[in-house]
């Protein structure tokens, strides 16, 4: 990995900070990760993301394809077939999210006890 | 990795969500990245993590320490002496982030491009 006082190319400050640039939105991390298994349906990237409306959805699925990470291909069918799925640029960051992915399974316990520990500090807000 | 549909325990829909509960703030992964250099002092990582006033920057490690990623050491000297450190949990996270820097490294080019084609469609709108 390059140090930041090496990378300051294009107005980044590293690497990672190009790529939050791309990934920056909250499900948009999520919705690469399940294009990684293959071509997804509207329905099934909504109910694969839990909990985003169908309005901030579609914004996010619009914005990671004018970004060239994922192409939304529509078979002009009734009933309307739309599926989407990733470009080999958006292939290379889904993968490169696989780390992140695992570390959070290895850690599920660790993070369920902090997120119950801010719902505590919250509700005593 | 394991699959969505697999893993949907303790309210995550997959390990990647869990991450993501914990840097999910624009500069948290940005300020995990700096910090693997080693303890950074308050103003190392303030001209590191570019662009984010002391208000917004304060409150993030603030976070990332009350969920267990960092310690603050307080060294009580004057001039007061302050720096940042991952814990062992921050030091798995920081490490799972690294393919992501490698990702923007590798497409800087790219990601350069997409952010020009971005400015010009909000200049257009």
């Amino acid at each position: 990995m390059s140090e930041p006082e090496l990378d300051p190319v294009a107005g980044f400050s590293c690497g990672l900070d190009a790529t939050l640039r791309i990934i920056s939105g909250k499900w948009k991390p999520l919705i690469l990760y399940f294009l990684r298994q293959g071509p997804n349906r509207y329905g099934e990237l909504k109910r694969a993301v839990r909990g985003v409306s169908d309005k901030v959805l579609i914004q996010q699925l619009k914005e990671l394809e004018a970004d060239g990470v994922l192409i939304r291909h529509d078979y002009r069918e009734v009933p309307p077939r739309v599926d989407y799925a990733l470009t080999p640029l958006g292939e290379g960051l889904a993968e490169a999210l696989r780390p992140l992915c695992e570390w959070g399974s290895a850690n599920l316990e660790a993070v369920a006890k902090v997120l119950a520990e801010r719902a505590k500090w919250s509700d005593a807000a």
